[in-house]
């Protein structure tokens, strides 16, 4: 007898983010696994395990929701924003890469949810309209020198950049060192969005220049977009500014 | 008197990828502006005036939604996806930086949805697990010359790529064009995943390699997922493989 196992993206904070089908697989699930904040969003019921985890605990959670699958139960593993970017997604694959054979004939399925970058960009207006990267700046995964040539890559080919894990309690200085490199390739006037938390009651938006973006306005629940030589803002009486990069590049990017 | 104009995302043609803050801000509209299919997805009901116009007239479209809210409607602009991706956000932000100075003026806001990128990663596994770039193919708005500096850059530094409007009747060979050159980057085995019109119907996901990878497999409708270096497959006994992205690059990427 074999269960099955849905990896659920609910979104950003807001409950007006999560989908239909998401919320349906959460319905439908007798197990559920994730970092504890998310786990928390899903209300408890009759019926329904909760398995909260740490942050930095994604193979073990991944493992462990694949066991309880593979008995026979019916598991919703979740994710903030959607489960594909930068999240438990991946996870689960290289679990199942190096598992038992079992799990490879287990019955897994992807619910994508509305990732963090969409939420800021909507936020503020368009500043992801024309093509652009998502990199996370941890390096636990990858070292530092892979990080800056991508900044460098993107930044110098004209992409506007959503840079993902900015900052945490252990890696303090990569944000400031990637506004840096980007001021390399970037002008000074460049816009930068701080979008914390957004959707969650302590939510809060800022913008800053590249020249002045400060990585102390960052913390975990931060995402940054840095945007392109061709981003700009319409100032707006009694409005705050719209972010947007025209979907024309000009004949020659940066 | 004043209106309002929200951008809406449907997410792609799935209902079930339709947010409830999306459900919500069509509900109080009163007109409704976007590309025909789309506008064909929102349900007519009395007090909902629907206003449908073709692929390629954006600014248009944008423009009259910013008229009828400046005289005092409830409007809402409906993009397929997420509004801020290859969308109706950027068009929008362009009339109103362009128009009379009352359109700065209006309430303006913008709701995301799921992009397309998303959904088809969701479909195969976690291909965009890793760091990635969304690139638009059309060379309506910029040069081809960009598109392939935006392509080297990508590709050699190690993102994975989604890979917007392959195709349309107007633009047949971009999308050879383009494998043809992330084959100087790529190894020949580099998964490609084509997923056409996804969460319709007629969805249709299909895997390839990069060295086999064919543009006539794509239309209008599709979106391409082209790997890094590090992308992989699982191969699972009875169900198709799952396509993924470690969340570790080595070292030392292509």
């Amino acid at each position: 007898m074999s269960g099955r196992l849905t990896v659920v993206g609910l979104g950003p904070g807001d409950a007006r983010w999560l989908t239909p089908e998401a919320e349906a697989a959460l319905a439908h699930a007798d197990a559920l696994f994730g970092y504890a904040p998310y786990v928390d969003r899903v209300p408890a019921r009759p019926g329904l395990t909760r398995y909260s985890s740490d942050n930095r605990e994604e193979m073990t959670r991944a493992r462990a929701a694949l066991e309880l699958a593979a008995g026979g139960r019916n598991v919703a593993l979740v994710s903030g924003g959607d489960p594909g970017v930068f999240a438990m997604a991946a996870a689960l694959c290289e679990a199942i890469e190096r598992g038992p054979e079992a799990w490879r004939a287990l019955d897994v399925a992807f619910v994508p949810g509305i990732t963090a970058m969409l939420a800021v960009a909507a936020r503020v207006g368009a500043p992801l309209g024309h093509d652009f990267c998502a990199l996370s700046l941890s390096d636990n995964l990858k070292s530092w020198d892979v990080i800056e040539r991508r900044l460098d890559a993107a930044a110098g080919a004209g992409f506007v950049l959503a840079l993902y894990n900015p900052v945490s309690r252990a890696r303090p200085w990569q944000l400031g060192k990637a506004f840096e490199r980007l001021r390399r390739h970037l002008p000074a006037a460049t816009p930068v969005v701080f979008g914390r938390a957004v959707g969650r009651t302590d939510e809060r938006v800022t913008l800053a220049t590249l020249a002045e973006a400060d990585a102390v306005e960052a913390d975990m629940a931060t995402l940054i977009i840095v945007g392109s030589a061709a981003t700009r803002l319409i100032a707006r009486p009694g409005l705050p500014p719209l972010v947007y990069t025209p979907r024309a590049a000009s004949e020659t990017p940066v």
